[in-house]
């Protein structure tokens, strides 16, 4: 049996493909995949996810094995909520697509005009800039309605800035 | 200006594709992702990171945007480790490679023989069991290599276990 053990990090990701066979291990390759910290996050994560790929495909290893973390409740939903976060970014990256975050604060404010907005009124907001006849039907669509509205808002306004205001911005 | 917003979760992840053009938005589509938690983690990546692929080819979006999470400091961590991990278990599921997780406790008691082994205990344990002359040069290393010897002892066992003691297990 072959297996690919990961130890997983944005920076350094660790990795050891071990063969077992009758009571007796043998290490194939072992490493670390590092990602410069000046790459964007996407293409930190689409290098990752490329070397794993090429690993998994080179020794058809049986299983990934993983570290299992546990964390707090506030952790632990930041834990999730990354995994979902790395595979949109993963996507992105592999298409050279920009990813661009934004506070909620942010988003508030470009929808609602101010950062303390609640769930219904960015949600009510986001139909009437859009012309819908309804809130969206979930707020998990409302939310990324509101998040790209947020960007298309600011954007251009920020390359706008960042074009007149760089050689200034510079000197701060 | 073509914006993919997104707001990501296991679960669900709310998409939205938004147009801007001469101050006007307008929402060429939107809706939610949303994967049976039934099905294995990176099963679930696997479904999500299709998907947001399939809307990126769609729309070409020039941005993709995305809320940016503030969190405690151990949250923190756990945000960029689940990012990296993220992209880890998507590699696996792509490929229908099994994942198998397991806590830090159990790593180093299939390594060492006791759950509060030192990273260094590990390295050195590591090393013994793949006949390796020295320790693995890095942690992440070690660690990969840990996780890979704790699944291949493991793994077997497991396996026998579940088949032979199913009924009983499932009795008790």
């Amino acid at each position: 049996m072959i297996v690919l053990g990961i130890d997983p990090g944005t920076a350094s990701t660790g990795f050891g493909v071990v063969e077992s066979a009758a009571d007796r291990l043998r290490v194939l390759e072992h490493g670390v995949i590092e990602t410069a910290a000046k790459l964007p996050l996407e293409r930190r994560l689409a290098a990752i996810h490329a070397r794993i790929g090429d690993l998994l495909d080179g020794y058809a290893p049986d299983a990934l094995a993983i570290e299992e973390l546990h964390f707090g409740a506030n952790a632990r939903t930041a834990f999730a909520v990354g995994q979902a976060r790395g595979v949109v970014l993963l996507a992105a990256g592999q298409r050279s697509v920009p990813s661009r975050s934004y506070t909620p604060q942010q988003v508030k404010g470009a929808v609602c005009g101010h950062g303390g907005a609640s769930k219904d009124q960015v949600a009510r907001m986001v139909a009437r800039l859009l012309g819908l006849s309804s809130a969206p039907r979930t707020d998990h669509a409302a939310d990324a309605l509101a998040v790209a509205i947020c960007d298309a808002s600011r954007a251009p306004l920020m390359e706008a800035l960042s074009g007149s205001l760089k050689p200034k911005a510079a000197s701060l």
